[in-house]
């Protein structure tokens, strides 16, 4: 995962109406979410966009020069998905993170949910309002919480999730529910995945992960009592690997490689 | 703040269509998100409600009996605000957080954000999902970080927001960004609202916040270098206060207020 902060390079700024004829960063996404990339797999400034779009937001500066996240229904020219472009330009990745999310947030709050009318752009925030009803609509962030837990073996727990393609086995993950707080999701998740109890939580770092909008919490833990219990269905399988063992991902991209690398580090 | 887990008492679980003859728990809200109570504060387990309600939704067991969300028009009755129930009997105002945002979030997806469509309940997940585009809405939970920054003097920075109507001075807290970690929104947060660079940033514990649908993340840090700069806008000024002058919150309903007397009880 990328340790630099986005805001080395990046100014928050919004405007849905705005233009400018100097050089400008243009994040183009299809409906694909995938990213327009020249074959360095960068961005290149430019005042000019050849391309027929849904929508144009200018969210502040890049590198210091404007920024813009677009939408456009074309699938030719060179659109890469992010992980691909984590791998080639990590830092790039990052601040596409950001355009992506905001991409997502302005395209499906075009209609308000409580009363089905029209939104409009606030003209200052990043915020979508109903005309209507006032019902106001910010950007959505998913908070998930991801868990690292070791035995009095020094082993780690790892589990086979049914929906998981790229890998066989995994940390424990989850949302966080309405009305509980992050140490409460983790001991929920555990339970509900696993049938066991832990102990000795421990915040380790966060990470924002748009596939599609979440923000990962992630922790370690002790085993402390109950036996692995999975259901056969969301969870196929779930044991205890050395730390030799570790089923490491490809790609080190996400949060969880992180907690599995510094498990693997953590000689003490 | 409660320290206790909500799943001491609740199982999580959802139909929007249950019905039982057997006693329950019917969390009802009107318009203003106020709880009818009884003259204990306390929720009556009954089989029957005798209000007119526009929905009534299944939302697991509390205290092992059946619990339900319900919404109503009416005015009329023993309507309490949740900050007024967490003075007289913090559990039920603990259950009653995770019962408003499942209100709320039924409330305010009943079309599709992206289309306009109206949405139809899954009939497992708590989830609205769009017949027309396919598109799923979740409850919404808003991240947002708020920290206790120290100084060599040992004193603690608090703030005089224009909008904070209870308090005169407060921690320095917000939303959390799309594409940012939550370490990331707290270094930018207090870079907007008062100018200065902090380090040693520690994650303390988090809590569900419903007013209206938070997930407040709690941090303390140490003042590392600039001036104190505000905007007399959004923040009117900003001060560091010695333990002994802190001005404390009526209620210690929030972490906020758990931060403040975490800084003021620590003499080390």
């Amino acid at each position: 995962m990328i340790e630099k902060s986005i805001y080395e390079n990046y100014e928050i700024d919004f405007k849905e109406n705005y233009d400018t004829e100097d050089d400008a960063y243009y994040f183009i996404f299809n409906n694909k979410r995938q990213l327009l990339v020249d074959e360095n797999f960068d961005i290149e400034l430019t005042n000019n966009i050849d391309i027929n779009y849904d929508f144009k937001l200018y969210i502040g500066t890049y590198k210091q020069k404007s920024i813009f996240v677009v939408n456009t229904k074309d699938i030719e020219n060179n659109f890469i998905d992010l992980p691909t472009i984590y791998e080639h330009n990590p830092d790039l990745y990052q601040m596409a993170t950001r355009c992506v999310l905001v991409r997502d947030w302005y395209k499906n709050h075009q209609f308000c949910g409580k009363c089905g009318c029209k939104t409009i752009a606030d003209k200052v925030d990043m915020m979508l309002k109903c005309p209507e009803c006032g019902q106001v609509h910010y950007s959505r962030i998913a908070p998930a919480i991801i868990v690292a837990i070791t035995n009095d073996e020094d082993q780690i727990l790892m589990a086979k999730h049914s929906y998981h393609k790229t890998h066989s086995y995994a940390l424990i993950a989850g949302f966080v529910e309405s009305g509980e707080s992050i140490e409460e999701a983790v001991h929920r998740e555990v339970k509900e995945e696993i049938g066991i109890k832990i102990k000795n939580l421990k915040y380790m770092k966060s990470q924002s992960w748009p596939f599609p909008n979440s923000l990962m919490l992630a922790f370690t833990a002790q085993y402390d009592s109950g036996e692995i219990k999975v259901d056969g269905n969301e969870i196929l399988d779930a044991k205890w690997f050395n730390r030799e063992e570790v089923p490491l991902y490809d790609s080190d991209i996400s949060i969880s490689y992180w907690l599995l690398e510094n498990y693997i580090k953590n000689t003490d």
